[in-house]
C-alpha cells in the first residue's frame, strides 16, 4: 500500500480552510489529524474529536520523550501534534491532514520534510475583508486583528509548496486541487528515489 | 486564463504511453505537439498530423533562426520541436504534451526550465519484456534491442520531475495521475512567485 502523505494546511481568517477540509474528510483515504492541548475543553468540545485534552504535566513528559512533531504554546497553553497518531494514520495509507498555523507549518516542515504544506489563500486581500464583515458576527476589532494577522501570516508564504485559492462557492474545485496535488507528490521522483532499482528487481 | 503548461512524456517501449497520451488529449485542455521532420512522410501519415515535414534547408534555416526548442538528428533526419506552434498552444490556456525521448526531454527542461518531466514506466522491467513479447509483431532482435534501450532510458530516470507507473489495464488511472500533476504544478509555489503582491492588489 502507498504510505499517505503529512499534508499541512494553513489558511487566514476566511480562506475556508475548515470547509475544505471536511470535502477532503469524506474520502477514506484521509484523515484528520486531533492535536492535543493542555486547554481545557469548552462547552460541546469532545475529547479525541476537537483535541485530545491533557494535563501540563503529561504534556511536558512528551514534549521530553519527543513524543510531539511539533507544538507551541498559546496564551499559555500547549498545543501540539502526536508523532505516534500521525505514523500510524501514515503507515495505514491516510493522508493525513494538519490544520496548523504558519509558526506549527514551518516546524513539521522542519521535522518531517516530507510533509507538504499547502497555503490557501480567498482571491484577495480584498475579498477576505468582505468575508469577514459578512459573516457580521465579530467585532469591528476582531476583524482588524485578524487582517493584520494576515499580513503577519503572508511573509510566510514563500516557505510554502503550494498556494491554493478558494474562489467564493468553490470550495469543492479547492478540494479537487489539493488531492490533485496530494496524488501528484506521491509521483514525485524525489519521493521515489529507488524507482530505477525497484523497476529492475520487481516480478 | 492560466496559462498551459508544457509537459514532456517519455516512455520505454510498452510502457503505453500512445494510449495514455491519447486518453488525455480527449480533454480540450490538453493538445499535442505536432514534431517537425526532414524525413519523408510513410505512406498513410498526414502532414501536420503525424509531422510538419520539411526540407532540410528549411531546417536548417530555423535552427539557425532559433525557431526550435529542441532538435535532434536521428538516422539521417532533423527531428524538432517549433518553438512557435508551442508558445502559441501555451498562452491558449492548453496543456501541451511532447512525447519525446530522453535526451530530447533534458535538451527541452535545459531551454524550458518551466517544462515538467514525466517519465511513464511499466510496473517493472519484468512486465515491459512481457508486454513486448506478447504484441508478437515483432523479432526477437527488435524486442532485444528495446529492452537495451530501455537500460540506457533508465540512466536518466533520476533528472525527470515525475515517475508513473502505467499498470496493466490501468491506463485511465495513469492519464488521471498525469492529470493531477498538471493540476498540482500550476499550484506550485515556485510558479507563482508573484502570489503575495497579487493577493494584495487584487480587488
Amino acid at each position: 500500500m502507498e504510505k499517505g502523505l503529512l499534508v499541512v494546511v494553513s489558511g487566514p481568517a476566511g480562506s475556508g480552510k475548515g470547509t475544505v477540509n471536511h470535502i477532503l474528510l469524506e474520502s477514506p483515504e484521509y484523515a484528520f489529524s486531533v492535536s492535543a492541548t493542555t486547554r481545557a475543553p469548552r462547552p460541546g468540545e469532545v475529547d479525541g474529536v476537537n483535541y485530545h485534552y491533557i494535563s501540563v504535566e503529561d504534556f511536558q513528559k512528551r514534549i521530553d520523550d519527543d513524543e510531539l512533531l511539533e507544538y507551541t504554546c498559546y496564551c499559555g497553553n500547549y498545543y501540539g501534534t502526536l508523532r505516534a497518531q500521525t505514523e500510524a494514520a501514515l503507515e495505514a495509507g491516510k493522508n493525513l491532514i494538519l490544520e496548523i498555523e504558519v509558526e506549527g507549518a514551518l516546524n513539521v516542515k522542519r521535522l518531517c520534510p516530507e510533509a507538504v504544506l499547502i497555503m490557501l489563500l480567498p482571491p484577495s486581500y480584498a475579498v477576505q475583508e468582505q468575508r469577514l464583515r459578512g459573516r457580521a458576527t465579530e467585532t469591528e476589532e476582531v476583524i482588524l486583528r485578524r487582517l493584520e494577522r494576515t499580513r503577519e501570516e503572508m511573509e510566510f508564504l514563500s516557505h510554502y509548496d503550494y498556494v491554493v485559492y478558494n474562489y467564493d462557492g468553490q470550495a469543492e474545485a479547492c478540494a479537487d486541487r489539493i488531492r490533485a496535488i496530494v496524488q501528484a507528490e506521491k509521483s514525485a521522483m524525489r519521493r521515489n528515489p529507488n524507482a530505477k532499482k525497484i523497476f529492475f528487481e520487481t516480478n
